[in-house]
């Protein structure tokens, strides 16, 4: 908060407001700005203020233009440009790990960052173009016949929230932690205001400045506050949602704002967490599984420094292996653990991200200590580091420290279990049997992951199962996976990320899940007509055109949901069903033993296959010549009500159901909704036919 | 909270802890409790006390014996207790209908909430099964690969929270609210506690007294709070929900709680709603949809007197069409509403529940006249009204109250989008053009429920997509569904109830929806073989059985996850693909033309009928002879992955993949991967083959 002099020569970190960027006046930002420093060497780097920011004008650009410009584009569009933005920006991540270093971050550190959080782009990018329909709408499950007639249906629809997403982000991931968020609430059609944390802000605004340089995105899908934006709250309402990635404390702050428990702001946290990682009583030492266990304990401890909210802190082992797992944990840092400033050679662990959070986790392990822990690996004394100029030395004005581990005698120790060292710091306790080890683990209140590792999947049905409830994630790690798996501490995309309890109880990730989160699921209820009009989806009972031509014949451009054909009827004979018996091999008794298919309580005798119902039935709507039509590429929800006996005939129906364009393919996906019928108008079978249809 | 020598007559209302009835001493409930009076006369029906309650033992209580009980069932067989309450409350409902009517509900009325009640107990009885598996974890959607190799996998499960759901119920629905929340709970494991509202309680109890009675229910699987739990919540953590139904006020007062706001317990809520029905500018009077929607307001602002959460407040009508609309209404509530006592003759509207609930009526619209409303029908007078014996003339100690309609000059003014009067009370409003219509709609700050009444598609399309986001259900009436339409004010088991924003942002039902509201989701990663330990489910990748036999041999005792065939190469010739083309009628060109199938971007030249792989697929893995597999009754999940072309060859690898035994019959359902292969162990194929197998 001092006027110095030098201070004129660091930047203020920009805000992007209103398709604009904006600092503050520059007297102002020196009176109420926070000096950001290089977190090895204490270097000054920039200048953090919103002083004059108009929050509430960012928060109506993006309900209007944001959601406007958003509303334009279907979800297959959306997801396009996260993929275009993704290649864009791992075009340009050389000048991103430069940054990143200054944070305290190791190379690998950085990947984790910059390359986790392109991934995620790259991601939904290839999932929402597969999982989502190349619309606005998405159908939630099955349509429910509501009435005995069928003229009354439900079904459920998402749509997306009206509001704004403002992303309130943790230090730790300046880049990852922004993306991870921004995606799926961009594919959804929200409008995103990101609000990284100060000490690595800047490094989230020069990633901002890629992507809306690159011209990507529609204007007010993105806005970026630089700094505090303590009023923000008071201008959301039951249209917005706010996710939160942070401590606790703030998140309870936010959560007894007005707007949160009075006005219905959507609010989801990922908070503190204590994460475990248990060890089976079958991974004893020399086991493949012992080694995963003290290799994955120490990636946790030491990768960005321990600052990830998924870390373990509480490893959970057989009682009699508590030394030797300290032991080889500690030998294993000792060889492979290099502390320094990342630009260094050979430096593996990095500092933490200012003195400020060192000083955090120096207090919170004297809490642990005073709570009843014992020092079993490393101290807090300031360590000697490599430093930038590759000698080694102590760096006062680095944020370092030196992985601690830490014992207990008592076990159930409420600080154990509920302090959270956010650094290099994990604790190991001792279970008596797998309930004992359920319990404890529990005891953390909720978190965002756990490690099980054994190779009994005995035991690993006890654990997974008892634990679950109480996590977002469970990492099973054994022999098999040991070298394939992504690892406790890394979320992954297309999985939940989020946890009950004290984890905050939001899901962030997860694919499309974390994409429904930013939307509002509601039932429709109508007519087939109705309901094939508001989801795109067409109905059992709602209209069809029968007299337009054969639907095979039209393209995707002429052809409509609803477009039909109707097949004349054909009789089955027991000839046929001996001779598709004989042809295909299937000879299944009831099709070929009058007798014993008499005996089978669902068949009148011998009926017909299944598989000659659905062959025939495609002979009966194919139209053969070449054509827009140009493959059946899967079938689904097949059911086969009626059986079908010799004498009896079959016609078919056939409806387009379901059109989806590709965006960079010259043709789509139709589903069909088949349906054969017999003689006495009793539906035989019901299915869906997907098939490729040109453009 | 007088200690007349009358209070000694009448019961104190009973609530059910720790699996027994319970009481507080006497002397107490007449020093601390609350006097219940029937609606229509004031006669006084029933103390309701809690003091000297032990809440804190009753949670334990749920933790333990109840979630150990309810543990012990799979979902099927919850289901099954369901269906069994369901047939056994319906066969006692005529005691339950006189204890209604003392609540001033008429027999339809009566039959709402009772008969509505217990068919949400058939409902989710009967989806339970359905949708569910016989087991204790739900596995929700497709296994994500998430190594190059295959051996390590992600999945996501739900598992049951670990703690009690606590139900906090409105006084409208005694019986409704308090089963339409119960089921879901039990359904998915979760023990209940009930708090009803004290108005109406005594019905609740009357309720839960036979759902004890029938020894359906396991031990702690439901108790009965009658009366205030003002410290429950004291007791609370992030293993329980809390599931509210009433005012704003209490919501925000309960969600400010510190074991909600840091504490993790999940809350739900459905609180206020200014429900609206907008009527599309099509629907004018002589229309069906103008009758329709006619009828629909003025039962919505009778039926329960108005006191329904989903009724219609604002009537959105075209600014040309509020005269037509309010004549209308006028007239057909003087032409159909008799307002009385329920237990006389020809009633057909009852008296709100209490005295006190209609002096809240109406200072509500005193409210609503003071912003800007004016009274165009009905009025605040007392009412002459058919008394129990069936004279007419004016019950002051009955808490009646006339239909009224109110006109707005702005129908943009606060009151009018935010005071609830809730009871017999409705606006009716003009819109300017269908954006107007859904600004106005949206105005509601978010609702339960929305009828947009059209015949329109075009104009239903605009409206319910414009207003979905700000809603959790919205009904489209027209011609098609006016008298097969369960109607506005009727949620329905199977479709979510809950809206968002003033509507408190739950989801009460939903049909399995619901259910999962009770569940935590956790990513699972592990191996396929561990996955496949966890989930009950075969993945790819994991350990099969080739060498046991037949897997059709098998009956469902003996059948085990992975029990698999091989099959060996069968080859198909040009000949085949002719014959099959012939037989079935699918001349399709790819399959008879070389020329145009190869023109054809996905196939090398002539290419064999999916449905002829298929066909030969069965004929590769099926075992003839008559065993316990009975018949193949559907498909799921099929694609062709690569052409087969005349000389390639194709095997199949069938592995039993999920067991679901039937709790009523003597099979169930087994789901079998299906692989086919070609000779080059390309996957050509993959389904899933569903079939009945006797137990």
């Amino acid at each position: 908060m001092t006027t110095a002099p030098e201070r004129v020569q660091i930047d203020v970190v920009p805000s992007f407001l209103e398709d604009a960027w904006w600092t503050p006046d520059r007297a102002a930002a020196d009176e109420d700005g926070t000096v950001v420093r290089d977190a090895s060497t204490g270097e000054e780097l920039a200048v953090v203020s919103t002083a004059g920011i108009d929050t509430a004008a960012a928060i109506r650009f993006a309900r209007t233009t944001g959601q406007t410009e958003l509303g334009r584009m279907t979800f297959h569009e959306r997801a396009l440009k996260l993929k275009e933005l993704a290649q864009y920006l791992n075009a340009q991540r050389d000048p991103l790990y430069e940054l990143s270093a200054r944070t305290g971050a190791t190379r690998i550190d950085s990947m984790v960052d910059i390359d986790g959080g392109i991934g995620v782009l790259f991601t939904f990018g290839s999932k929402g173009r597969r999982e989502l329909p190349n619309s606005h709408v998405i159908v939630d499950g099955p349509a429910e016949v509501l009435s005995k007639d069928g003229s009354f249906l439900g079904t459920h629809i998402y749509t997306r929230i009206p509001g704004v997403a403002v992303q309130i982000n943790a230090f730790n991931f300046p880049v990852w932690g922004m993306l991870e968020k921004f995606a799926p609430a961009f594919l959804a059609g929200v409008p995103t205001i990101v609000k990284p944390a100060t000490p690595t802000g800047f490094l989230t605004a020069a990633v901002v400045k890629l992507m809306i340089g690159s011209a990507i995105l529609p204007a007010g899908a993105l806005q970026l506050i630089s700094g505090p934006a303590r009023d923000i709250l008071d201008h959301l309402d039951y249209r917005d949602l706010v996710a939160f990635t942070g401590s606790a404390s703030t998140a309870t702050m936010l959560k007894s704002h007005p707007s949160v428990e009075q006005g219905g702001v959507r609010f989801t946290s990922e908070t503190d967490s204590l994460n475990a990682a248990i060890l089976g009583p079958d991974a004893v030492p020399g086991t493949p599984e012992f080694d995963a266990f003290v290799k994955s304990l120490v990636t946790e401890v030491t990768v960005k420094a321990g600052q990830k909210c998924t870390s373990i802190r509480r490893s959970i082992v057989p009682e009699a292996l508590v030394d030797d797992v300290v032991r080889a944990a500690g030998e294993r840092i000792r060889s492979r653990v290099t502390l320094g400033d990342p630009r260094a050679e050979g430096v593996t662990m990095g500092a933490l991200a200012s003195l400020a959070q060192l000083e955090g986790v120096q207090d919170s392990v004297r809490e642990l200590l005073a709570g009843g822990a014992s020092v079993a690996f490393g101290s807090l004394d300031a360590p000697d580091v490599v430093l930038a100029d590759n000698t080694s030395g102590k760096a006062p004005d680095g944020a370092f420290m030196e992985p601690v581990l830490l014992t207990w005698d008592d076990v159930e120790a409420g600080a154990l279990h509920s302090v959270e060292a956010f650094g290099p710091v994990a604790s190991v306790i001792g279970y008596e049997d797998l309930p004992h080890a359920i319990r404890l683990a529990a005891l953390g209140s909720g978190s965002l992951v756990a490690t099980v590792c054994t190779d009994d999947p005995a035991v690993a049905q006890e654990l997974v199962l008892g634990i679950a409830a109480h996590h977002g994630r469970v990492l099973i790690l054994n022999r098999e996976d040991a070298r394939s798996s992504t690892g406790h501490g890394s979320p992954v995309p297309h999985l939940v990320h989020g946890g009950p309890g004290r984890a905050g109880g939001g899901e962030e990730l997860g694919g499309m899940r974390s994409v429904l989160h930013h939307m509002q699921r509601t039932a429709v209820q109508g007519s087939p007509n109705m309901l094939t009009s508001i989801t795109g989806e067409w109905h059992a009972g709602a209209d069809r055109r029968f007299d337009d031509g054969h639907p095979f014949r039209k393209d995707l451009a002429t052809l409509r949901i609803g477009d039909a054909v109707r097949s004349e009827l054909r009789q089955v004979t027991l000839e046929d069903i001996s001779a598709f018996a004989e042809t295909t091999g299937d000879t299944f008794y009831a099709h070929t033993n009058e007798e014993a298919a008499a005996a089978n309580p669902f068949f009148p005798g011998i009926v017909a296959h299944g598989y000659l119902l659905l062959s025939w039935g495609a002979g009966l709507f194919v139209d053969p010549e070449p054509g827009p039509v140009l493959a059946n590429y899967g079938l689904e929800n097949l059911r086969f009500i009626t059986p079908v006996a010799a004498g009896d005939s079959i016609r078919v129906t056939l409806t387009a159901k379901r059109i989806t364009p590709r965006e960079t393919d010259e043709y789509g996906e139709v589903a069909w909704d088949a349906v054969l019928h017999n003689q006495d108008d009793e539906i035989v079978a019901t299915y869906d036919v997907l098939t490729l249809v040109e453009k």
